[in-house]
């Protein structure tokens, strides 16, 4: 009989996304997995233990794993090592690449925020993610607040740190040529908020972009003409809308962030 | 203004493991996503140069991938590494270690199934991988086959090679002291299979399996009384159900997924 493998899932949080890749990979192979095991919640040294020493009785052991908790992961990546037991790290090399490009330091303490509030800041930067850029009106409708206005306003950085304040936030450009979708005029104008700027920054904001990407910055979406026709059109929207709407001309995305902090606790936006 | 980061999620099926991978990682950090892009089913070179290009002008770019498709993998890390972009290869690490353990090579052609079958194909496995060993008895209602039996009669290898007939199979264990959740007796027993197999056979097979653990192999758990027990035991649930049962008395995994396949078929078991 051909040599099957147990495959060892673990996690500081759960293994659902180790076990998705597990699934993929298996998916490429006409091969056996002779036995899965699922840790969850590992949370201290021994249950590491334990683990690895299951793993290292079976003859044809891989763990993978999505630790994130230093000194966790340190420890099982040794111990492994110390068993000759094959150990794949999902989440790390990800996570050093943002490390890198940012030159911030990642937390590697899961539990600063209790494991619960660790998920859901998962669940509410999986949403931002996938109600960036408006590419799905039901966003529109599951959203704690959807940011509206025209390019180069900072939508996507703004829902990503609405996110880790624990609110899921979907953004939508606004272009003159293009109808908003219905799903905007059927919610709570309360949760809508639109982003405006002072034209004159944009048009400087903008051609540093079509800079960057080695075009001719004489190209119509850097024009005054084609900025203030976008503008006007979003605040007429956002006027239609009675949504609050925030001047982020020279604003930081926290402050911007803060903003809207403020009005959803009841509070005023200026 | 801090410096943001622009994630480029890339695959040749679904973005969503590269996605949720993302998104785990982001919420380690308190920084910007400055902006995301999403590429599913990328198939072809040319899709790669306009995605790698639009990465390289950007000023902080990581693209995170989950291909598999061998050509195209290596012309996006090659692209990727002359433009000086960050690129985290998700899949290849655990396809890598899962070769290495079993000395099979993985199908790297994605497409030899058509697209739906290899995402049908991640579905049931990922469905084998969440109900083996009868951890959740959602799993009986939901599935195209139920595999039941003592323990050590291949219940997992065999639902997962199902798994790659495309057929979605849960396992349960049979022990005397457990009854078998209700969700058993609910469902038709034509999708039921019980596995059978000779004692002294499995007083051997468990034999080993005590040694390989480096456990004294006279426990319990391998011993004549003990195995006849539980085995008459799981007949008795077996007659109960009016499940098909299956000897796997020196089968090969494949031959008892044949006579499955060959029940649901509508032909007979023998």
């Amino acid at each position: 009989m051909q040599e099957g493998v147990s495959i060892y899932l673990v996690s500081d949080s759960n293994v659902d996304t180790a076990e998705n890749i597990a699934s993929i990979a298996a998916a490429h192979f006409d091969t056996f997995i002779e036995k899965i095991k699922k840790y969850s919640y590992v949370g201290d040294i021994n249950q590491i233990e334990d683990i690895v020493m299951e793993a290292a009785n079976d003859s044809n052991s891989i763990i993978i794993h999505t630790m994130v908790v230093k000194e966790l992961k340190e420890y099982l990546q040794k111990k492994a090592q110390k068993f000759g037991i094959k150990i794949v790290d999902v989440m790390g090399p990800v996570i050093d690449a943002i490390e890198d490009s940012t030159g911030i330091s990642p937390h590697t303490e899961l539990l600063r925020d209790s494991k619960e509030d660790y998920l859901k800041k998962i669940e509410v930067i999986e949403f931002a993610v996938k109600y960036d850029d408006g590419k799905d009106p039901m966003g529109i409708l599951l959203a704690d607040v959807v940011v509206i206005g025209v390019s180069r306003t900072s939508k996507t950085p703004l829902c990503m740190y609405l996110a880790h304040k624990y609110i899921k936030a979907a953004n939508l450009p606004l272009v003159p040529e293009i109808d908003p979708p219905r799903e905007l005029f059927e919610i709570n104008p309360k949760k809508i908020f639109g982003l405006t700027i002072d034209p004159e920054v944009l048009v400087k904001i903008r051609k540093e972009r079509l800079k960057s990407l080695g075009l001719n910055d004489n190209a119509l979406y850097a024009t005054e003409e084609r900025v203030k026709k976008e503008i006007q059109y979003a605040e007429e929207v956002m006027q239609k809308l009675g949504c609050t709407v925030i001047d982020v001309t020279n604003k930081a995305v926290e402050e911007t962030a803060n903003i809207i902090l403020n009005v959803l606790r009841g509070g005023e936006s200026t």
